[in-house]
């Protein structure tokens, strides 16, 4: 996508991201050029928000009256549940937000749009998921919303392995309980041949941290997928594609759903 | 100036500019150009906040780590002053700030920079101000900047007038015991001949504002300059052009502060 050039100006609407870190989100690079197309003039820029502040954040965010509304990474998903005036069935469900819009009222919405995202992103590069079994690493944030989105899109199973599995055994009850089925559960980061392989957790933001799984346990028959976009091929990426195994990178879950968003956040009149 | 395509990432530092309303604010065109040259990785753009609204919403930038100040316009000039957390001379004399920066500490230091920008854009425009009889409308916020401003750069004289006349003496009195000399005092909107007519209130930022002086009171011997830069010709300025005296718009105020406040807040270092 070529960046477009963007003109703000006095009547500039603003979405924000916020997270703690931030340098690492691709939103703005990815939605920015889209907003252009539409014609809409709102830019997307990144605000760095710790846990700490989030709550005095918010209430600022708030009398901003030319701020549609931001998108929500690490570590705030969970946190923006309380904080919302309102929440999506799906945001509710999943137990995590990525997107907040305000609403015609003048309220905060909580959306979630990381599975639908993440789906997208794969079935964009060619990979069907319906029949799949699957293998998680993480079962927070991104993890519940992805797993959600599993099992609507038809894969056969999901195994969560989580650093607290109770967090893991919860997430897979949750899931079962909602599609009425028996598709997930809580289990090790032991990959099977075949399966798709998924990083839902942060190690790989920072070039320090260990790797997710034992990249010497996956082979050529699996899928490897990331839901972090920078490094766009983190190393587990690299490992796994050594090993011979299809690699996903994070960069088509933002890819999958930004387009939904901008669509999703150009749509209400907002005052200004 | 050509207008140069901002490449918004995770890494962009956000400069906010506030108040109510906001979007006759020229700074995020005019500065943004002036950050992408400098090859700062920093946008500015509007933050639309009521007077009732900036408490909350000053603590809520504050939390926002990337973001490494905001320029101020009305109606929140004077209430920066209890906000921030120290002030520049300049700012504490004139008793508004236009621009507020966070230091490397993290604490938010206010500034003024509308007297220099008035006067710089002036004289960018081969208007001289030395032994100039000057007459300004307003009291407030722009107004008391300009005031300094002039007596600083050698103005013969200024006569304020005031819709409430004991701001416009308050106004005269500080100046000149600022500068030494006798050189404003409170007056009526009565211009005289030869002399620099100055609206500096918000009279024209509206299309249904009356005019903040009559007319048909001035002639071709006379300069007429604006604070307001939007409309860039106001009401005032195209009715004292017909009459045939020298105009000035508010842009040049704006234009002649801009690289200053974009050295100003490119500067230091603020964490991300």
């Amino acid at each position: 996508m070529v960046a477009s050039p963007i003109a703000v100006d006095g009547s500039t609407r603003i979405m924000g991201v916020i997270g703690d870190p931030i340098v690492q989100v691709m939103t703005p690079q990815t939605i920015n050029p889209i907003f252009a197309a539409r014609g809409a003039n709102i830019v997307c820029v990144p605000l760095h928000i710790g846990a700490r502040e989030l709550d005095t954040a918010w209430a600022g965010l708030k009398a901003i009256r030319n701020l549609i509304g931001f998108g929500i990474t690490l570590p705030h998903k969970q946190a923006a549940l309380r904080l919302c005036d309102s929440l999506d069935p799906l945001a509710k469900q999943v137990g995590a937000v990525n997107v907040v819009r305000r609403e015609a009222d003048g309220s905060f919405r909580g959306y979630q749009f990381d599975g639908k995202g993440f789906v997208r992103g794969l079935k964009g590069q060619g990979h069907a998921l319906s029949g799949r079994h699957c293998l998680m690493v993480g079962a927070g944030g991104a993890a519940i919303a992805i797993a959600f989105a599993l099992a609507e899109e038809g894969a056969a199973s999901l195994s969560i392995a989580n650093r607290t599995p109770a967090k893991a055994e919860a997430l897979a009850a949750a899931v079962n309980r909602a599609v009425g089925r028996s598709f997930a559960r809580s289990g090790t980061a032991q990959p099977e041949p075949g399966q798709i392989i998924i990083n839902a957790t942060s190690l790989g933001l920072s070039a320090s941290d260990p790797l997710p799984l034992a990249a010497n346990l996956v082979d050529e028959t699996m899928l490897v997928a990331e839901v972090i976009a920078k490094p766009e091929i983190t190393p587990l990426l690299e490992a796994a594609g050594a090993r011979g195994a299809s690699i996903h990178s994070g960069i088509h879950m933002i890819r999958g759903q930004v387009d939904l968003i901008a669509a999703h956040m150009a749509e209400p009149q907002t005052e200004t």
